[in-house]
């Protein structure tokens, strides 16, 4: 199989994402390609000569780079030779099989809609997050801010695919999925919400029903539906809400001699709790609903971050994802039709 | 001024309620009246012979309580002696001010919404909630749940009745006002929270713009401005996430000895951390835009809390903060209408 990186990619490209594809060649027999300008990825690699097979890491050049500041949409379309879209693109013509990028969320996925397309009959692929559960495995947050509008079957078909792509490639027997509402009966909700629970209710997938936003950090679900404005709300006041609490902790614990000694004792454990919030570590999130594998990894995502995110993203590819999520498109058309 | 309690709502009711009461009579100069079961509230009122004056601390006998599990608007049509009918119906006919009641926060709109009726021009009325801010005062988040589709004009609607309930009975002077929305430019966004946008820039209140949710609980302003869905997903997941932090924090400072030692010694701070996130200890919130004071406390409220409400709910009667937005919605109908 071969694995395109976006080298350019993320707040600690390129150094990052050549570190972590060296390290991931260590434990896997794939082959990657690191796209991007050929000058820095080459004096990056410099640094672990020898300690790679360089057949198995080749370089393919790209003099632009689009950044988080750009308008995705823009900037897929004009930036014709940036590590993106010759990167994607490489995916579209078969020279790869998987593209991985920690660059920018909605460049991802204009990219995937405009250069791939959309799996035929997939009305709104999604981008997906990884949501981490303290104490235990992640769940998949599907949409997590692609379409801040969404209709039922919408949602009908974030359910289906987060659901395979929790199946086929993080190996979970019959994810859970469960549909964001403001109650728990199956008669609460929004237009959107009741709708929604009756077409999932319909499909195939594990649905566990509505679950409440209180329920979602507990791991009520491994599969977390939402329209995208309201997974983007999840998703950032979690991160926000994190951060101040351990920050509010932090400050109580250094408040006086007694509490510093305390904190002092109880540091490992505190570096333990931070790092349990570090979404890098648990590997990438795909977008999905484009006719080809795209994984977005986090922005700040370090060498090791990078290196689990190329393993844990090969089955993607390798377990014909795309594939079945096509499969399942008419069992998503019998469903809506019948509505 | 005359403030009627509902003695029979909340999870420690009427213990706490009439308890609650009787310690808030010692910080004011109203009169109280609790309404509900006189038998069970008088026998709760012995244990504080002596240190009330009876002329302050009245009963008002109903024989009927709502639940929180009741369908609130069948609920409030039909336990027409009912202590939340009773309590907002004296409200109506002038008996008392102000009402205030631990009970069921949908039984309440519902009461608030027949009984006194939406004022007019008011086209959605809000159930709101504190907000806690860890470090800081409290914002309001308006609406929490009471609906979850809105139009652009019942979010300026939130946005102004939130701003007049801070400066008016909280004493914030010029609050801010944010619109919770999935990117901080103006541009970003739903079809909604665009148009709501517009709306509330051309308001009278001190606008901040758009929010994301990651910066709602660093205290980015307040008065959350959102629709009642996102309200929910904003509050429970605050609850949910708060609750597990701390939850896994205990677990992890109770990992050995070492850990067990520092916790020991920060077991204060711990103690302070959790007060932190008590709900019950901000005092009650309003539900806005109905034709009279209605505040709703937290159900789980200990008789400080209640008393703390009490206290605090006064300049809602006292400065005629209903008569106040009646007056301000010519000015949303300026907005409104030139749009």
């Amino acid at each position: 199989m071969k694995i395109v990186i976006d080298a350019m990619g993320g707040d600690n490209a390129p150094k990052a994402v050549v570190e972590g594809a060296v390290l991931a060649l260590q434990d896997i027999n794939d082959e990657i390609i690191l796209v991007g300008d050929e000058d820095r990825i080459g004096v990056e690699l410099l640094d672990f000569r020898g300690k790679y097979d360089p057949e198995r890491l080749t370089i393919k050049h790209a003099s632009e780079v689009i950044t988080n500041d750009e308008a995705p949409v823009k900037a897929i379309r004009s930036k014709k030779d940036s590590s993106m879209v010759v990167g994607i693109n490489m995916v579209k013509n078969g020279e790869a099989d998987l593209f991985i990028s920690a660059g920018s969320t909605g460049a991802l996925m204009a990219g995937g809609l405009f250069i791939l397309g959309r799996i035929q009959g997939i009305d709104r692929p999604a981008i997906t997050s990884v949501y981490p559960i303290l104490g235990s495995r992640p769940s998949l947050l599907v949409d997590a801010g692609a379409n801040s509008e969404c209709k039922p079957n919408n949602l009908l078909e974030f359910a289906v695919m987060g659901s395979i792509y929790m199946e086929k490639v993080i190996g979970i027997k019959n994810p859970r999925v469960g549909l964001v509402n403001i109650g728990s009966e199956e008669t609460k909700g929004s237009t959107l919400t009741k709708a929604a629970y009756e077409l999932i209710d319909k499909s195939n997938v594990n649905f566990v029903g509505n679950v409440e936003a209180r329920d979602v950090p507990k791991g009520a679900c491994d599969v977390i539906v939402c329209d995208g404005f309201v997974g983007n709300v999840i998703l950032k006041l979690t991160e926000g809400l994190a951060w101040n609490i351990l920050k509010y902790v932090k400050q109580k614990f250094t408040q006086g001699l007694k509490a510093k000694m305390g904190a002092a004792l109880l540091a490992n454990k505190l570096m333990e709790i931070k790092g349990d919030f570090d979404y890098s570590e648990y590997g990438g999130a795909p977008i999905l609903g484009v006719k080809g594998p795209i994984v977005k990894m986090h922005g700040s995502s370090s060498a090791n971050g990078v290196k689990n995110t190329i393993i844990k993203a090969i089955p993607y590819a390798e377990n014909n994802v795309v594939q079945i999520i096509q499969n399942s498109v008419e069992e998503l058309e019998e469903i809506t039709i019948s509505e």
